[in-house]
């Protein structure tokens, strides 16, 4: 079991900027999970690895959002209010899982480490 | 309400691993926040707040994670299993909250943003 985090590259966010809707994305993704204990409790107790992964551009994030919804994993897109960095509405980042390594991997396994 | 996630910036991690472990940290907080519903709900309600700030040591991270649960605030210290770029064990990160600005502020009101 793991989640993936998929974050977008192409825009001029900070670390610290990242770290926020990462953290943003994965509680989502995770709440949705909870709704599969046996897919979450497990994680949990495997320790919840977490894999954070880029995309280039906002099209591909909705599509792996898309893919994750079609395929029954727990998929939460973070749209950013545009306080600070980026606009209003930016679509920042992509949970998925925690689910199973090779449902996962099948959406993103191509996809590079941020 | 907010969540303030604290990264110690003396250790050589890559913007992926921080995602990861501030993650790590801000669901660990996050469930122990859901035991205060009255705070987790209105936290989510308000957007999910979170904010990302920095300390260069891990004893000030042990001693603002002792003075959080002290203040009878969610704390969730983040110990990684060290596979990549740390040793393992080391600690990288704290979760506060969520809570009300005020006494969150009152812990980690003079650090940096990451």
């Amino acid at each position: 079991m793991k989640q993936v985090i998929v974050v977008r590259s192409d825009l001029k966010m900070g670390k610290g900027k990242i770290a926020a809707q990462a953290a943003h994305a994965s509680l989502s993704a995770a709440e949705m999970a909870q709704r599969k204990p046996a897919w979450y409790e497990v994680w949990k107790e495997e320790g919840q690895a977490k894999v954070v992964l880029r995309t280039q551009s906002e099209a591909e994030l909705r599509e792996l959002f898309q893919r994750a919804k079609r395929a029954g994993l727990p998929a939460a897109l973070v749209e950013d209010r545009g306080l600070t960095q980026v606009e209003p509405g930016t679509v920042t980042c992509l949970g998925i899982g925690p689910g199973p390594d090779g449902e996962i991997d099948a959406i993103t396994g191509n996809l590079r480490l941020l």
